[in-house]
């Protein structure tokens, strides 16, 4: 403190052969001109941290999140995790927004996705049991103001369905979910009880569930192309019901042939991560994942 | 507890038209029988998460990690990564075995790596500026029990490490440093001071660094093969000084074709990871540029 105040008082005589004036000149120049250059060039450094696109940004699909990745964290440890993956696409649960919320907490949920850059895509995967619960869904998905409802109704409740479908026109995508539930195990069957339904009744296809259940998820995006609306990735141990879920890349299905598909049938929805191991800490398992599709997507350009 | 208590009273008497004794045979076959073959699946599972071998399995070249990736985080939680990730090569840093560790030191560290099926394959980067420093290096790779150092000796200490390395027999892989240390900037200036010497000295190519320098380092591996003794791998954001280093797969270098001319020159050695961004919390970060790394990988066979 005694040093820079003995400075100051020495600012009227000459310091290093500059006088007063010339110093309050180049002080002057300093704050004005390279100072603002210098905090932009900080600022762009810190704004742009990546140079390179993602990988799917020339793609006609897009890299999402499903919701129930994030069973155990609210969803602003989501939203933080998405900003981190740089993934801007979120299959919004009914555990992050209730369907019994206000329209204020539905406004206020959609500015928080806003303010880190996510669109809420879709709503579910939601189990409908009775027509009050599909009513319900195609509510909420309205006043979220979401066209692609994930649902798994039941069997008898396809034509309720049909009808509601036709009266909101939104597509309704049923997920699939392998051996361990008796309703829809694979794209199959999927298939067989919506091909003579409206077209915008089709499928979530879970690669590792319908992969569970024995089948090619490869063969079957190709096959069922036209009702296939949402997709959840994801990598699974086996071809049946033992085979579990694990980081994409580390399992049996083939990811290359996978995006090749995706680009062959021309794709336009989403692509969700659902990771299903170590729910507790899913964030490596997370990254490790995205990184993985998106080093596929790259190398086969 | 009433009612548990209430049950084991009534155990003598039939219970759901079964005897006491009937009961107690079937919980002996439970117990003998059944139980074991469930607990045997359970640990089934949980021994083998992958059924997938790592992409780089059938390569000539291997994943590592470089040990100054961890430098915030001690040995324990660099192996601990290191499995999460399925990783077994480690470049040790001295930081986690200091240069004046005792030979049960260098055990018990070595032991510690072995149990989460590590190798510790080279040491460094060490920085050398003296032949005492140069000395000193030499002895420590050798009572670790490796032949390789990564390290950046002074440019007129080359003469003396020519020396050691005819002396100890190891391999001498000088790191290259970019632009922001005036000593090995890139790939060429490596490859100019140590051509005339003893093949055994070449260079730990860094992808990064060689890249911020203005070079390529696709075509510095083809042309410098003979003497890439080690690889860190990483990505930049620009060719020059400015560039910094993030997330493999989000910066400029083409991941694809630098795995392409790996395996075209049939590099042996180890690519390991050197991630510098968010060294507090690196994980999600390692996790996202080993996915990527595997991702290309696999989808070029």
């Amino acid at each position: 403190m005694k040093q820079a105040h003995g400075l100051s008082h020495k600012l009227s005589k000459p310091l290093f052969g500059i006088k007063f004036n010339e110093m309050n000149r180049i002080s002057l120049f300093l704050m004005v001109v390279i100072l603002p250059v210098i905090s932009q060039m900080t600022l762009a450094q810190k704004k742009c941290p990546d140079t390179q696109q993602a990988s799917e940004t020339s793609e006609k699909f897009k890299i999402g999140m499903a919701g129930y990745t994030f069973a155990k964290f609210d969803i602003d440890k989501t939203l933080e995790t998405m900003q981190r993956m740089n993934v801007h696409y979120l299959c919004i649960k009914d555990f992050h927004l209730p369907l019994n919320s206000t329209d204020d907490q539905i406004a206020a949920f959609k500015d928080k996705l806003a303010s880190k850059e996510v669109t809420g895509y879709a709503v579910g995967p939601l189990y409908m049991k009775s027509e009050t619960e599909i009513n319900r869904a195609f509510e909420y998905a309205k006043r979220i103001g979401v066209k692609l409802i994930v649902g798994v109704p039941n069997y008898e409740l396809l034509p309720y369905v049909d009808k509601k479908v036709k009266e909101y026109g939104f597509n309704y995508a049923i997920h699939l979910h392998g051996p361990d539930i008796k309703t829809y195990p694979d794209a199959e069957d999927v298939w067989n009880h919506v091909k003579d339904l409206d077209p915008r009744i089709g499928m979530c296809l879970d690669i590792g569930h319908d992969t569970r259940n024995g089948k090619d998820p490869v063969a079957d995006l190709q096959k069922y192309q036209s009702r296939v609306f949402d997709i959840h990735i994801k990598d699974v141990t086996g071809k049946t019901k033992l085979g579990y879920s694990l980081e994409v890349g580390r399992g049996i299905i083939d990811i290359p042939a996978f995006v090749k598909m995706l680009r062959q049938v021309g794709y336009s929805g989403v692509c969700s991560l659902e990771y299903e191991k170590d729910m507790d800490n899913p964030f490596m398992g997370i990254a490790e994942s995205i990184g993985y599709f998106r080093g596929v997507i790259r190398a086969m350009k």
